[in-house]
C-alpha cells in the first residue's frame, strides 16, 4: 500500500494544503504595504480567535517564548506569583519564574487532574502580594482541560493578573479571554491554529499593561511594547517571519469559515468518539476531565507502547504522542486538533487496532473504529 | 506585461524554488528520528557556512533573538562590554546591552564607514575589565563590510570574548569563524542563507562556554546551555520550526554545491558590477568599504528616491531598500545577495534606469546595463 502519514501528536498538527502552498510562494519583503496589509488581516482574525478586544501581538518563537513575555514584561525580581502545576507545561511556567528570580507559589495537583479554581483562591487569600497567576488551558502532557472561566471569577476580584498559556487548547477547548477576565493570553502556532511551528500570540489586558510599567525584568526580543508600538503600523518590531504569517492567513480564514463555534463542536465531538473508541479497546482514560485537544489513555499491562508508537509511525505512518517526562510510556496521546476530522481518527484507529493484535494484545478487529463511528453519530446528532 | 517580483532587498531574500517547496510538504513530527535527521544533517552543515568546530544552536526567532543570546549567556548586570557602532545593527547591540544593564564602551564611527580594528585594539586596552567585544561583520543600514579577521587578532590577545552579528553578511562577505578567532557568530536565515525569516543560529567557542559559566543575567527561552544539550540529541529544546529547518536542508544542500569560495565570488562579481552601473547612472556609492551583499548608494540632488522606490516596487516589480532611520531617504540599497544572479540584477538596474527617467532624473538608457555586463565579464574573467 502507499504509505501515507496521519500526524495524531498534539502538536505539531497537519496544516492545511492551501496554508501550505501559501507559504512556497515567493517570499516579499517585510517592510512593504503589501506585507502589513497581511499582518493586519492576521492581527484582526486572532483576535476573534482569542475573542478579546485587546491587541494580539505575533512573535517569531517558539509558544515557550511567548511563555517567557507573559513573565519578564509584567514583574521584577522577587515578586511573588502562584503558578499551577499539574503537568509538564504547568512546570515549564515554574522553570522560567525560577530563571527570573520570582517567588513562585506553586499549586500542585496529580498529572491527570485539573486544579480546582478553589486552591487558586485559597492561595491568592494566603498570598495577598501576588502579582501574576500562571495557568494552563490544555495541559497536553496530562490531557486535561483546566477550569480558566474558573480561574478568572477568582483572580478578577485580586489586584493580581490571570496568565493563561492557551497554546495547544486554543481553537479545540472553549475559550473567552475576555468573557473569562484572562489578561495576558499566550498562544502558538503549531496546534489549533493549523500552522507549522515557529509563531507565538500574546495579548495583553489594560490590567496587565498597568502591571508592566512597574515590570523591571531584563527584557528585549520580547519586550511587548515594542511589539505594541509596530502592531500599530500593522508591523513587527523585528523582521517578521514572513512566509509563516502568509500561512497563517490563510489557516485563519479556514477558521473563520467553519466558525469558532463549529470548530470547538467539531473537536467536542472527535473527542467523545476517540474516548469510546479507546474504551472499546480496552484503554483507560488518563485524564480526569478531557480536553477536547487530545486523548490520552493509559497504556494497559501486556502493551508496550512505545513499541506500539514506533510500529504505528514508521509501519503505518500513524504518529500518536507517547507520554512526557515522567508518564513515558505509561500513557500515550491520541490528539484531534487542529485540521483533522472523523476520517484521519478512524485512520488511526484502524492502525492501532491492528498493531495491538500484531503486538499480542488482542482486540476485535473493528472494535475502536466501531465505537468511533457510533458515537460520532450520536454525538454529532445525524446521520450525515 | 507580466508583472514578475524581483525582491532585491538586503534581507529577505528570494528563496530557491525547491527550498519554497520543501516547506510546502506535510509537517512532520519534531521528536521523531525522521526529523532529528533533518535536524543533525542542517547543524552539520550549518558547521561548513560558519567555518567552525564550534556547535551551530538554531533558535526559532528572528536574528535579534540570537544577538539578545549572545549577550544574555555570556555576562552579568553591570559588566563592560564594548560595542562597535557605525549603523543600526551596531546600535541594537547597544540597546540590548543597555536593556540588559551592562556597561557598554561604544566605538562609533561615521556611517558609512567601516570601524578599524585599531579602534578596538585602544579601547580594549583602556577598558582591561571589558568581557566581550560586540561587532557587525555587514552593517546592512550602511552597505559596509568591518574587519572582522582584524577583530580577531584584537581580541583573541585579551581575555574578552569576540562577539560577530554575521546575519547578513553570511554565505556573501568571506567570514570565518574559528580561523578569525571569533567566538560567538549570530546568524540569521533570511540573507545568505536563502531562506524566509523565522531562524536564527549561534555558536559558541571555548573560550565563551567558559564565560558562560560566570553568566548571571537571567534568561531562558535563549539559554544556550538548552540548545546545547538538545543539540546532542539532534533535537532543539522548545518546539522546533520544522517546515523552516525543512528549508533550510534543502538550502543548505544548494550552497554545498555551489560551494563556499564560489558564493563568496558570485557576490563579489555581482557587488563590482552593481557598482559600476551605479557609478554609471551617475549615483555615489555610499560605503567607504562596501559588503558583497549589498550596494548602498547616494540619492543624488533632484531624484526622490522614496517615490522611485515606490514605482519601483508597485509598478514595476523590483524592491529595492530605502535607508534606514537616519538615512532614509539619504541613500538606498540594492542587494545581491542569496539566491541572486546577474540577470535579476540587470532586471532590477534596468527596471531603475526606466524610473529614474520617468521622474525626470535623465540616464540614457541601457548605460546602467552595459556597465553592468561589461563589469560583470571583466571581473568573471570569461565572457560565458
Amino acid at each position: 500500500m502507499f504509505k501515507k502519514n496521519y500526524l495524531l501528536a498534539p502538536g505539531p498538527t497537519p496544516v492545511p494544503p492551501s496554508s501550505l502552498l501559501k507559504m512556497a510562494e515567493p517570499v516579499i519583503h517585510h517592510r512593504t504595504p503589501q506585507y502589513c496589509a497581511i499582518f493586519k488581516e492576521v492581527a484582526d482574525k486572532l483576535k476573534g480567535i482569542f475573542l478579546t478586544k485587546n491587541d494580539v501581538y505575533t512573535i517569531a518563537s517558539s509558544g515557550t517564548g511567548a511563555m517567557e513575555a507573559s513573565m519578564s514584561n509584567f514583574l521584577s525580581a522577587g515578586d511573588e506569583v502562584i503558578v499551577g502545576v499539574a503537568g509538564k507545561w504547568g512546570e515549564r511556567f515554574q522553570r522560567i519564574a525560577k530563571a527570573y528570580g520570582l517567588k513562585a507559589h506553586i499549586i500542585t495537583e496529580d498529572w491527570g487532574s485539573a486544579i480546582a479554581p478553589e486552591k487558586i483562591e485559597k492561595a491568592l487569600k494566603a498570598k495577598p502580594k501576588v502579582k501574576a497567576v500562571y495557568t494552563t488551558l490544555c495541559e497536553t502532557s496530562t490531557g486535561v482541560v483546566n477550569d480558566i472561566e474558573g480561574y478568572g471569577k477568582v483572580v478578577e476580584k485580586s489586584d493580581a493578573i490571570l496568565v493563561c498559556d492557551t497554546i495547544a487548547g486554543l481553537g479545540a477547548d472553549i475559550f473567552k479571554a475576555d468573557a473569562w477576565k484572562v489578561d495576558v493570553v499566550v498562544g502558538g502556532s503549531q496546534k489549533g491554529l493549523m500552522l507549522p511551528p515557529g509563531l507565538a500570540f500574546i495579548s495583553v489586558s489594560e490590567k496587565a499593561w498597568k502591571l508592566n510599567e512597574e515590570a523591571r525584568l531584563p527584557r528585549f526580543y520580547f519586550d511587548l511594547r515594542a511589539y505594541q508600538k509596530s502592531l500599530a503600523g500593522n508591523d513587527t518590531p523585528y523582521t517578521s517571519a514572513t512566509t509563516l504569517t502568509a500561512g497563517l492567513l490563510e489557516s485563519l480564514k479556514l477558521m473563520e469559515t467553519e466558525g469558532l463555534e463549529e470548530i470547538w463542536e467539531r473537536h467536542r465531538i472527535l473527542s467523545k468518539a476517540t474516548q469510546a473508541a479507546a474504551k472499546a479497546l480496552g484503554l483507560e482514560l488518563f485524564a480526569k476531565k478531557p480536553s477536547r485537544a487530545l486523548t490520552a489513555v493509559k497504556t494497559p499491562n501486556g502493551l508496550e507502547s512505545s513499541k506500539m508508537l514506533k510500529i504505528l509511525r514508521d509501519e503505518l505512518g500513524v504518529t500518536f504522542a507517547d507520554g512526557q517526562a515522567e508518564m513515558k510510556g505509561k500513557i500515550f496521546r491520541i490528539a484531534h486538533l487542529g485540521y483533522m476530522n472523523e476520517y484521519d481518527l478512524l485512520a488511526g484507529i484502524a492502525a492501532m487496532e491492528r498493531v495491538m493484535n500484531h503486538l499480542g494484545f488482542q482486540v476485535p478487529l473493528g472494535s475502536g473504529i466501531s465505537a468511533f463511528q457510533k458515537k460520532f453519530i450520536e454525538e454529532k446528532g445525524k446521520r450525515l
